[in-house]
């Protein structure tokens, strides 16, 4: 039956279906606990692809800039495109001839993330599945012929153990009847009933997703958008109802309120522990989310401090969802890959103290600067991250409480350390004056301490 | 309001509204006179445009053949175009750079046609006007950036007394929406609710068509369609329900049998009087109703055979309405400009026996040939119009009832001739023999009887 | 050996030879005897296609008119193409992919035509052949992919008996050898050393023209172009040193005064007879000698005036060369087609008085307007063209001298007509009132008059 | 005067004139000293850029694969492509909309490089620069339409010190002329003639080069290209003679034997010192000269492989020439800039030692291995250069011949070291165990050595 029928009827089975676990309100969807899973995945990786790969020029919200006339938009386009080219015109231009699912599984394999979202629809309404509800304007139809969604979760699924994540944005900018039902002042729902919910319930049923990332209300409030009837479904019915976690980005006001995990905004990094569980998505390139053909290396942020907000983040309770922007060619850069790689390369020495963590008493030292702290509660054991080498030839942990005789420091990947009690408290660990070949990492480095408290 | 809103609330308000003129049903429906310009009107011209006219190869049917793996059209695919390209891909090229509504309207109206009907969505689904329910394929987002029904029908009205006819494919062959509703045998209709009513409705508020040609059934009865309710509202509630003329293919079963006037077939030609009002629809290009850039002289029908199939359509109670394919450019090519015009210059002197006639009791004559009749019930005159000049100066017009000292004869555009009584009935009408330089016109000749029966 | 080769090889051969027929001056080229073919031939057809057939707009002169900044070209550009966007950008675009000789050759047959000349090289310098001087800038590499001029003379010598005749611009506006020697105020020629005679040979050797149609002389002396030692070589030594003809463009001044027979200007018509053997090339469209996509009906001539224009140049001396411009794809567009067939149907009556004709004494008539003589000396006949059809019943002869008894007139394709001695002098000729079915042809008339002087 | 009556003038002035210091031979052309600048530069840059940037699959050399028929590329086009589809029709497709010469230049000055070269032509014909005698077949006319050469050596001129280098293919792969000249076995020389020596004397009059970076002989002779007589003139007459340079690329058999330096095969890296100075030209992406869109990170060589290279390629007296291929847009991919940046660090450390030094008499270390040696002979200073950080805390140089008092040993960026003679002949340097922050530099690490021989 059709994915559309399907999410009738469920709707229908929800209303009349008192033994649902959960209801389609707030309360009860915020009542639902994370799937474990997540917490303990702590790396993600972002990609940001669509239409907005074509131009390449920008900003992924080249589209919406564009229209508002920036003048940087609107001089690209009369320079390189003939008058009355649009943005639609774009699509036959997203060629993907180079994608290759298997060798980006690879990629993300060697980053050592633990799931990747991948952006299925972003503002500008195309999909690159082969949506039902986007005729010619979704990636089957329209510029590579391929749904990419299905490639890419098969190689996942086929060659790792990283979990799929769908981003999907809720609202279109010029998509008509979302603009109809904005005249209308959100009082109907042409465009929710028509597309955003059959959407999603295909995105779900077709592609079992553990992340589904969603994004752009269009200032639309949740009501609108039957966001709390389709969170109902997702978790009492749907193929993934066990494992998918969601975000908070379901409606106008539900950003950092309700839902699953939340986001916040994006960049967010909040530098103390939060109650909630939490992302911090941010962006390699440092001024956009999709590829641009004209960034220079100094808008790539570099490896160190890509380590440095993983530590900080993850310290304080939160997943880092670190964003590349594959080319409409379908390749990720090599600049891009060069940095996966060197964090998979950090987090084969230093995942012990990262992957299954939790947050510790105190998230970073109080005497020493840039020490960040996580916790292992099933080793017992607490990671204390270095973000400097200390040339001294040790360095001093104020906050953790050492017993003598007890308590064991060693640096990950390099063996045991000595260490001795300070006042007023801490203790003050000696690390050897190893050269650059006997470091066990660059970047960043991490001492485990197990017999403190 | 939005249109669909609109045709909701008419829908209900048919529901609700008992005083309605016509009611849901074919026998309601069918029970409305045809307003009586159309029948007046004899002669219109039918305009086949689409993004079939970027490949302009073979057929306007150019997607669905080739989808159907037909030789020729694959052939031309693999020759001319890269592995990949779509249907979809030939959007873009739709151009209309040279589209100027003026100058078609100028060319129609030398044409003597006293309508004009425009495809505004062929099987393809491609709109030629913004439908907010064919987001990115439509020719205002993709191609010619452009309204062009819009545009077609604003000139038409400013400089021409032609009526607007639109035409429309209630189906599209591969809209995901119809295909969904096809698997599921039409008990589900997401495409009729969604898609074809609100686009009529839009189409009828926007742009107040007084032909409306439905067309394309996709072999759904029109209980899927809700034809009738439809046509309720048409009839009873939208702008044009007075002067609004509409044709017979609104379902599967109901050609030649319920609707407006009847088309039957395509080039339907009965060669007899009908009881109820038709049309023939045919095709100068005899091989296609969208522009062909590979077709050869001989492909086109000549004026004399169109004189003669406007002769013998009107005589048989049709109306004739004639197919012309602009190029993807917006081109009328000289070749159906030159058929257009010659067609004018013959109603220039015939006119008077064609438009406003009615048939007469015999619709050819019954001893000569290629002689056809119309009568013109306010002048009490009858037409009897000769397809071939009549070399031995006299013809014998057998079937009307001649009186003597009453009964005039004369050679339109030219003048009175004289005539005789003849055995067993009728008259003998003498012919001058006139010179290529004195003939009134060319391709046939009309002569004018009065006070006669 | 290569080309150039044989040309540097023949110019010394020419220097050395003192048996030579022709020399290298404009005395000895100017005695050489036309072949008399072509006097007998009287109507050609003549082909522009080139990169102008792509953009199709205004002229075939696209490129200078742009480049000179004419409002019309440069509104174009912008309005229809990105910044930047060059001529040479047309050339991909120039696909011809519905070019088939063998129909071209079937339509030029049925036209009636004894020749065709085709542009292998427009002052645009792109060549319509695999020119090793023109690498990148020719139909072979760019474009069609086709060596265009292979195929056609091939096609036409196996399908018909028509002659080749091959157009080609000496100058190339923009190229930069030829504005080099320009700037030397053409002291220096590395342009025709390197290109244009190279070329020429290429051309002569390659695909045997009958017709050598030069054109382009950029304001340059025939010394420049060395004009008389390549026609020495042609009518020497060249593979058809014996049939070939050339006209009188080959350098600033040779124009009407030098070369082989006389072209003057275009659309030269002078009124009267030539001493010398002349050809009036002129087009069916009358504003344009390459294809323009948004011609009217109107821009193109009807085929009463062509008949006209036939009938006054071959009664004068000379030729008709009638052009067509094929569109980009390879087409000739059907009113095209359409005029060639009309012409060639005139000609099966009338073809007697043109083909093999001579002028006689007088032209036209020196009484009776619209008539026009031709004479056929093997016959002793004379030919009286008639534009317009006698409605009086007979038409008079003011200037051939009838003997009575001897001089027999009829009308081609219908039979004798009477005809009696009119004072002062000439004969009346009595013209039966034929109907349109009997005429034996539209558009003129042709008497033939035996056993007169 | 035009370029090519510049070139004529010039061989007349040679063969007339006995005072000229070189003679078109190749004993007086090798007999020319090399311009002292280019041993002390060291370190250069190489760019290929030409249509195969656009294709940027498999190779610089696409098109010659493509045409022999190699797999991959028959495959790819095959795929991307519609039939027909040539090497030509990528022309337009280089659109260098990104290119800035400034940011390229900025990017090469922190390189540390000296000298850039550009390919201006590559085998494939198609020139970076307006060239006369490559018409439609330029940067200027087809793609860009900037005259690419110009605005590099502008930009580079004005923002830097950098010297600017061109490369220049002499044959090319499929132009007509020289394919005729190679079917004559080289007996004509109309490619030379008309192509090779005017376009290399035009870049030398308007670039005025100071390397002229020669290649590709196609097989034929020096003979056959001039290249004596063209060196003669380059250095006894052109504007660039006292400081131009040349490598040995000049004809069949010429290369490592004649001309200026030597650059004997691709990447050429003897390991020893040579007689003859030497160019190591080589790539940073292993697999091709030109861009390639599907490059992995894997194929590009890492900083301390081409920091190890550099080092190598100084100590036997050669220079590097490190290639990067910018994309069809114009940039210059971050992994390059990466790279490029990189070796600019390190060489800002370690550049004492590398720029206008002279091979030493050992150019690796006879007992330690991954040692190299530079000497300076201004500063009477030996270099070792250490690839490997020496964790040991020492390292012994067997090589040179220290005195206790006088010699001194200093670590480049960090200071005065200890050191002490060893047995059987040189000294053991005593290295302080550096941790990461303290050191210099990364990826290999220079003592000066004063005071030794």
């Amino acid at each position: 039956m059709a994915a559309v029928a399907v999410l009738i009827s469920v709707f229908v089975l929800i209303l009349g279906h008192c033994a649902a676990k959960y209801e389609p309100n707030w309360d009860s969807i915020d009542s639902r606990p994370l799937p474990s899973w997540f917490d303990q995945a702590k790396f993600g990786i972002f990609i940001h692809w669509g239409i907005f790969s074509v131009p390449s020029f920008g900003s992924e919200w080249f589209w919406n800039y564009w229209h508002k006339n920036m003048t940087a938009y609107v001089d690209f386009m009369k320079k390189n495109y003939p008058p009355g080219f649009t943005y639609q015109d774009f699509g036959p231009l997203f060629t993907a001839e180079f994608f290759d699912p298997k060798e980006w599984t690879d990629i993300f394999s060697a980053s050592g993330a633990k799931y990747i979202v991948l952006t299925t629809k972003h503002h500008e309404g195309f999909t690159l599945w082969g949506s039902k509800n986007s005729w010619n304007w979704n990636a089957v139809d329209v510029g590579p012929k391929r749904d990419l969604v299905d490639e890419l979760s098969i190689a996942l699924r086929a060659n790792s153990d990283l979990r799929l994540g769908l981003y999907h944005s809720l609202f279109e900018w010029y998509n008509p009847l979302f603009l109809m039902d904005q005249d209308n002042l959100f009082t109907t729902n042409y465009f929710p009933s028509r597309k955003t919910l059959p959407d999603l319930v295909d995105l779900v049923n077709k592609y079992k997703p553990e992340v589904l990332w969603s994004d752009g209300d269009g200032n639309a409030p949740d009501r609108y958008w039957n966001s709390t009837g389709f969170l109902a479904w997702l978790y009492n019915e749907s193929p993934v109802r066990d494992t998918v976690v969601t975000n908070d980005r379901w409606g106008y006001g539900s950003i950092c309120r309700h839902g699953g995990y939340y986001t916040c905004s994006d960049r967010y990094q909040p530098g103390h522990l939060l109650k909630h569980k939490w992302e911090n998505c941010m962006t390699i390139d440092k001024l956009s989310w999709g590829f641009r053909r004209n960034a220079r290396l100094q808008d790539y942020l570099g490896i160190t401090e890509l380590v440095s907000t993983l530590v900080e983040t993850v310290s304080c309770g939160g997943n880092l969802l670190m964003n590349i922007g594959p080319t409409h060619e379908g390749r990720i850069s090599p600049i891009f890959e060069e940095r996966l790689r060197q964090m998979g390369q950090w987090l084969k020495v230093n995942g012990e103290g990262i992957y299954n963590s939790t947050p510790w008493r105190a998230q970073n030292d109080s005497v020493t600067a840039n020490i960040w702290y996580t916790w292992k509660p099933q080793d017992k054991a607490l990671f204390a991250f270095l973000l400097q080498w200390p040339d001294s030839g040790a360095v001093v942990l104020a906050d953790p409480v050492p017993t003598e005789g007890l308590t064991q420091v060693a640096l990950l990947g390099y063996g045991a350390l000595k260490w001795e009690p300070v006042k007023p408290g801490g203790l003050k660990v000696h690390v050897p004056p190893l050269s650059l070949n006997q470091m066990p990492c660059l970047w960043a480095w991490t001492l485990k301490i197990t017999g403190a408290v």
